[in-house]
């Protein structure tokens, strides 16, 4: 038996195991220390009322001989695929319940879904790039097309000639650089899509951070998306279920290859591969989708804008550019003092106890650049916004 | 973009949906009636009450800000990872924590670890067999070596030139035909294997039905295994987890190809291609591994067990050829009167409202044969007894 040796060419060890590393080994050395962590992207607040109510009835109806819920529908519940189409709907989207399928996590999603592709095609990611696209494209030993974005750009590139690829990665709002297409801007990529015969990967797992109206918060609301754009949707950070597992994907009908169905086909890969999701975790993600869930998962999202606000108030002080935070829970900086980006880590980590993550970890366009994440408690995050401005005053301004 | 053209290679309908659309079919014409599913191997009974209990206990979790718990581990929380290890040691069998991976559940698995081997391998398959493992195969566009087994070798083949592959399927106690093999079978393929280099994906979610002391609930019971072999094993059955959905993965640190440690591999692959698996369910999952949760998975399994003892009566009175049941929840059986499988599922859902599933979906050595399962309620399963008794009783003595 031959391993994957498309395994051997991954780099060699992920971002976030490597922060991880370097936080114990300081922490080995400074036993009790207390860390200011606005690097990974976790939510802090806990599940909403109405989803831990919907939650609790789900167990209960697991543990009654006539309610219990043995296999699911592979590709989803009808109760949930009905309430996001209906969700989708309400934005002006409109989708057959069919078009829509519940996933265990947008991760999961990202990883499963290349097996409907020919492993022969390119891939075009955008970078800096969340690093699981890179890797799970290295382990399919798909040919990768490296698009960098630059401050210049907004960190939102445009189609151009070598831009030209079989999938389309596009994460708005971005991951990491807080940066979200606006309609005409990403209405650019659907045409060029369509035109050249691509299909885009649309990373929504940030939407629900959309401020701006001239922001999509579905690639859907594009024309002509539909024969050329899979969306890939997660409850994590718009309802905290980071640690709850539940995602969904938005696949239509009219996006065919080849006489080929990539919804049939993603039918198949499910009723194949998968037997279907928890019904306990799809109650609860259900409720997410009431009026009242709604209400409640906005009162968590403030707060992490709040965050988002007091950090961007800090860099606006020291006179350091960034972009994100505005429609997005990324902000993304350049490193004062022309830093390099694992040393402005190692920096903070030492002189002030902020955690945040690395740019050059995002793809080699991301050196000199560092994330912070607004996931963090308003406590934390005042504090490290306050030892930030203490730190760097002097020299930025 | 190119679609992935192995799709097309597939059979038109994967069994189940076949077996419900025709079931769909006859409700439409004889609407109201009453039909006794010994068909599709769900599970009738509710979770114990260990499990609900955690399950509930880690809901609250989720909903109180100091014990709330975001991303999980990508391999599995160490909690249930520790509880699995240590249940492994108490059949005799030793493991080291980060030898267990937590899963959704073993359809998920068994789809996702072939990322780990190199695309142009082979993979035996001993028909008749589970669909999904001919599917997910013909998905990634290998080669598969079918391997059937008939009465002759009680539906437990042996290895022999032929069955030479880089892959090897092994279920065992046996979907479809409940066959179980023993201790010094499984001996010899895991023998063979060695001697090949081959990698055997054991599939052991029917494990927790083996009341015989000579098969082995594990693999890993095998001397030698450790360097050939992964487990795949599943709550839905053990549990009554179909719908809550909830697995593990053994893979040994000592399973290396060509330098390539497989266990380090899936680490990669987990850490890429998930975000872990929800905590509630681990949490509920890690109730199933207490003592009070082992005692009252048993009163269920014992229900199952009863419901075979029932059918296999039924089955001896009519003097009909059967395999399984015993330390499985499948019985297998030859047709009476050589009718082809497909007909004898028209047939008893024609005649006695009777649902099986047709031994020719599990592959073409399964014709002629039929798979009752006995995860229905007492009640169905006595009823549905008694009329294929009364069905038969003249025909087949």
């Amino acid at each position: 038996m031959k391993p994957n040796a498309h395994y051997a060419e991954l780099k060699d060890s992920y971002l976030f195991y490597h922060i991880a590393q370097k936080i114990s080994a300081y922490l080995a050395e400074h036993p009790g220390a207390y860390l200011y962590r606005m690097g990974i992207g976790d939510v802090s607040l806990p599940l909403c009322d109405a989803v831990i109510g919907a939650l609790h009835e789900a167990v209960d109806d697991q543990a009654d001989k006539e309610r219990f819920h043995g296999y699911m529908p592979e590709c989803g519940a009808p109760f949930l695929r009905e309430a996001i189409a209906a969700h989708y709907r309400s934005r002006g989207v409109q989708l057959e319940d069919d078009e829509v399928f519940v996933s265990s996590g947008a991760s999961d999603e990202l990883g499963d879904i290349l097996d409907l592709f020919d492993r022969d095609g390119s891939s075009l990611i955008m970078e800096p790039a969340y690093p699981a696209y890179v890797d799970a494209n290295v382990m399919a030993g798909r040919k990768i097309i490296h698009l960098p974005s630059n401050e210049q750009n907004g960190f939102l590139p445009m189609p151009c000639e070598a831009a030209k690829a079989d999938l389309i990665y596009i994460c708005s709002p971005n991951n990491p650089t807080g940066a979200a297409f606006s309609r005409s801007q990403l209405k650019r990529w659907v045409d060029f899509a369509n035109e050249n015969g691509s299909v885009i990967l649309f990373d929504a797992a940030y939407e629900a951070f959309i401020e701006d109206d001239i922001c999509p918060h579905s690639i859907f609301e594009i024309p002509g998306a539909e024969t050329c754009a899979i969306e890939i949707c997660s409850l994590s950070k718009t309802a905290g279920f980071t640690g709850t597992r539940l995602g969904y994907t938005v696949l239509p009908k009219a996006l065919v290859r080849e006489g080929m169905s990539l919804n049939e086909m993603w039918v198949r890969n499910r009723t194949t591969k998968t037997n279907g999701v928890s019904y306990i975790l799809q109650k609860g993600g259900t409720a997410v989708f009431t009026p009242e869930g709604q209400r409640q998962i906005r009162e968590n999202l403030r707060v992490y804008k709040k965050n988002a606000r007091t950090l961007m108030q800090a860099l606006d002080a020291l006179g350091i550019w960034y972009c994100g935070g505005e429609n997005a829970p990324y902000i993304w900086l350049r490193c004062p003092g022309g830093m390099g980006s694992w040393d402005f880590f190692d920096f903070l980590l030492n002189e002030i106890q902020v955690i945040g993550t690395p740019g050059e970890g995002f793809g080699a366009c991301g050196e000199g650049y560092f994330r912070f994440s607004t996931f963090g408690s308003p406590e934390d995050t005042q504090e490290a916004a306050r030892r930030l401005v203490s730190l760097f005053k002097q020299d930025c301004r």
